[in-house]
């Protein structure tokens, strides 16, 4: 599991004062970044190496607005592992309060950059997910 | 149905030279703004009306990348009415070869901005709904 | 001089109604693609030619708020044509009421992709850029 | 003078693999944040206050491209305070390198939010500037 802090912009902002729940999916890709690279010590690179993967699914739920200056963090850990694709399960929390802000489910398929196939999971990634996977947050 | 093209910005390309599928969710958006704008001729100023709505949840199905000159429209109808809520059906789709690029399911949960209390769907919005409810897109 | 139609999103408001300012340069590089695309005729794997560009330097005016309803398009002319660089002249105006939001002078300087150099005005781009150079906008 | 570390996010990289410039301004942003809340104290309800103030120009100068695991910093400090108005000085710096990626001026013009008018620069701001005028950064 990671945490990462989410630094909120000005352009994150909407009308209502609240953060724009469409650039939830930014932060939680934020917090999916910091995963790959903790975990899976993902090269820089790996547009080049061939193994990749790609987004198939997303389910956000949202439960409170975000105002402009709560601490917020995105935790990410791993919800279960299939033979080609793999389920990411994170939160959007407020760090003082603790207040759930958003949870998101996400779908991720591995497949080939240069064959534009899907891949299996490969093995290093498994064993590097196998201490992060979580049934809840 | 409401369709609407997609003007797809610099901003929105990844590493890839693809649109970053992060900004599907504002591309759907732009869907429902003309949804509300056309079928229920929401008032620009309907923060301070009182009948509001809020997005509960977001289902998205990527099917298909999307490169930076494709002719995009985003396609939005009503799969459900609720009491309290109602599902938007929409869809990202390439208007030359009618290529599915996403797909998405939004839970929108009616509310009054001065209580911020959930309501039940108001009638004039329930009424104007029932011509666009689809089984699918 | 072409003209840009520019489709605001959600995202683009902030907490007081209005597009937030830092996404007005988003507008503009709307604006510039349109010019390259029709005035250049750029090929879009223009990345791959070893003809490109950069950006240097911008210098952007803001007149007035632009609300989220206004009819906004971009204006692209060129001020003028050096030896390795040229100056873009944009403004973001009201279709309506000829409202002047915005006025933006970009900098850009060529260089070749590949050899990483500054490189002087292509022929065919000074040539192409003749009819468009414009004293204001 | 202000240091605000910048939170790179995937949305922010371009097809070239760097920060897409048109995003620059969002960081500069992130930095007068920062300078705003450290400097002037300023309540988060500016809004309602009237004591406001708007962006009248920005100049920014793009020296190097930033690629997407550089640890970036905004430095902020004030280059002069006029009678209405007052001018912020910025810098975007590779923390590690020392390299300096941009350098943007803000002419940001103090406004009365209520009434809509231009006001002198507030005396107790023009006070806490004055520790954090700089020539250069």
């Amino acid at each position: 599991m990671t945490r990462t802090s989410i630094q909120i912009r000005w352009s994150d902002i909407d009308l209502l004062g609240h953060v724009y729940n469409g650039q939830y999916q930014h932060f939680f890709d934020i917090g999916k970044s910091d995963f790959f690279n903790e975990v899976l010590q993902l090269e820089h690179n790996w547009v080049e190496v061939g193994e990749g993967f790609l987004t198939a699914q997303t389910l956000n739920n949202y439960f409170a607005p975000i105002e402009m200056h709560e601490p917020i963090e995105a935790i990410t850990a791993i919800e279960k592992v299939g033979t080609k694709s793999f389920t990411m399960l994170q939160r959007l929390v407020n760090t003082l309060t603790g207040q759930v802000k958003s949870e998101s489910r996400s779908v991720i398929v591995c497949y080939n950059t240069l064959t534009k196939q899907s891949i299996p999971v490969p093995d290093k990634w498994r064993a590097a997910m196998q201490n992060h996977i979580v049934e809840q947050l």
